[in-house]
């Protein structure tokens, strides 16, 4: 049962003045998933039917177009954008071991891992494709460099599992490449239709980048806090499969040594049913030493740096537009 | 210990011709495996460690020059053409569940899977943000047209496990796809530098689809055979996992009922021991009803194909040294 929604409400009110468009990249990812192998084309359903909010595509979407016309190439690269989304999506369940995602079995539980790889790199690859084929230079350069980040950042947080001594530049590197650079790339390939779309650049840059960044420490605030929106969705996955997020740094950070030992013997261990039972342990002492309002903090001065790179762009329906979908964001965590 | 090896030592021959390029997409792999990230850093030095004979790239090179003097575009390209193919590696062995890989432990034994599937997609991202961030748009296009192949062969491959209906064509398909379409493009890039590359490419494309379907169709000889050339490695690793190949697709096809009767039960079971276990039964069948010596017959037709193809070069260096390369793939049979 959800809680009533007025920030989701308030994007779905936002998607509707761009809905044509949005119902045309469902229409190309639908494409884009299909496929003359039975076995590709049953999982490409599968994971379409788990469409999420297309939030990314919105943000292209809207970064694309100061006069209400959105060029025929935002529509398609949306779609890229989207499928490396999905592919990400897809290879992470595989590493976290998920069992849903989106209300239905993730792919590594209903088609098992060699098939969710496979699919992954698939969508990968497709939607590079695409952005090959219709010569959308500029996307793929950025694709591409986002992609690496995205690679880079899922590496650096195997590396850094389980481990205490994350700090917050390597958790904001993490977070950056991980979730923030396709955020990022999204408005900036948006913005790359615009007729002056050079001069803005390091705009939506700014505003893509830190959009994506409040987006993910929402993320990891709701592991700590539960999501209001879904009441009952579990706390404390992070903690369990070691990832060691922002509230749980800024506590660390503050916590006097004592407190600190106790913390350090519960983080010793790997084992996820260890790590569950200690888990209420650890969100006291979460808020015990204000973590989560130092990454509540932390999470609206990015919120208005997004807002402060926008104040760059001409006024008018475009910016407008942009600033709530910014607020949708920040607004997650009320 | 292995057998003395003319092939082997005619490639080595001319491979020397080009060492000075091939030394320098050894540099270009070391610096696009390298990673400020320790662990991306360590398990790029592990998969470098096990370079293989780099036969892309000496495809790529030759190709890209009639004249002697390699543009350097086309190492660069060649570099990224490797990464492809060192990225499938890496995720194959984890589907395989392969123990070893060039003589090394494969990543996902040493590494574990996640660590696995998360290299793979960087091998692959970066090589394709390499090619388009040297604006090598052509061998971009190839490449990702190539990596979608690539990707469909593998889900044909998941989808088709175990089954005896797999028939010729889609084994071809199979085959062209997962391993030939690569080779294809590496030859399509080279052309792609010659001053009248245009005029060529079909013959390039002709040449390194045959040359392909050679070499994997010799490969899945060698799983019925053994590899004259590694004495004592394993036979039966195809029919263990359920990689239904030209030899048994062809056997299968001429067997009478009461053979294929037997076979049939053989290929009912999907546990690795039975199917271990009934391996020296299968091979008996193969060699029954020929279909080593029919496999052998195709990929004798596609070498010939092959050098049929490179007739419409101009006679010169070019066209000698890539005879000479096929001959290499051709020449393994024997």
């Amino acid at each position: 049962m959800a809680l009533p929604d007025f920030e989701r409400i308030k994007l779905a009110r936002l998607q509707r003045r761009i809905k044509p468009h949005l119902d045309a990249i469902g229409a190309a990812l639908d494409r884009l998933t299909d496929s003359d192998i039975e076995l590709a084309r049953e999982v490409g359903r599968h994971v379409r039917r788990g469409q999420g909010k297309m939030f990314r595509p919105t943000l292209l979407l809207l970064s694309a177009t100061s006069e209400g016309q959105v060029p025929e190439g935002a529509v398609e690269a949306a779609a890229a954008v989207e499928l490396v989304h999905t592919a990400t999506l897809v290879h992470d369940d595989f590493i976290d071991d998920a069992e849903t995602r989106r209300g239905q079995p993730a792919v590594n539980v209903k088609y098992g891992s060699a098939t969710a790889l496979i699919m992954g790199d698939l969508l990968y690859t497709r939607a590079l494709q695409h952005l090959a084929r219709l010569e959308l230079v500029r996307p793929y350069h950025l694709m591409t460099d986002a992609a690496v980040h995205m690679c880079e950042a899922e590496m650096l947080q195997v590396q850094t599992r389980f481990s205490l001594d994350v700090d917050e530049d390597t958790y904001l590197r993490i977070i950056y490449q991980k979730t923030a650079s396709l955020i990022e790339c999204a408005c900036r390939i948006g913005a790359s239709f615009l007729p002056d779309g050079d001069r803005y650049d390091t705009v939506f840059q700014s505003f893509g980048r830190q959009t994506g960044l409040v987006f993910q420490i929402t993320d990891d605030i709701f592991d700590y806090l539960g999501d209001p929106r879904r009441l009952g969705k579990p706390t404390g996955r992070d903690w369990e499969e070691g990832r060691i997020t922002l509230p749980l740094i800024a506590a660390w950070r503050t916590a006097p040594p004592q407190d600190r030992q106790v913390l350090a013997e519960l983080a010793a261990t790997r084992d996820p049913e260890a790590r569950s039972v200690s888990w209420p342990q650890v969100q006291a002492f979460v808020e015990r030493h204000g973590g989560v309002e130092y990454a509540y903090e932390r999470a609206r001065g990015y919120g208005d740096e997004a807002k402060d790179a926008l104040a760059n762009l001409p006024a008018g329906p475009q910016r407008e537009l942009l600033t709530t979908a910014v607020e949708y964001v920040i607004n997650r965590l009320n």
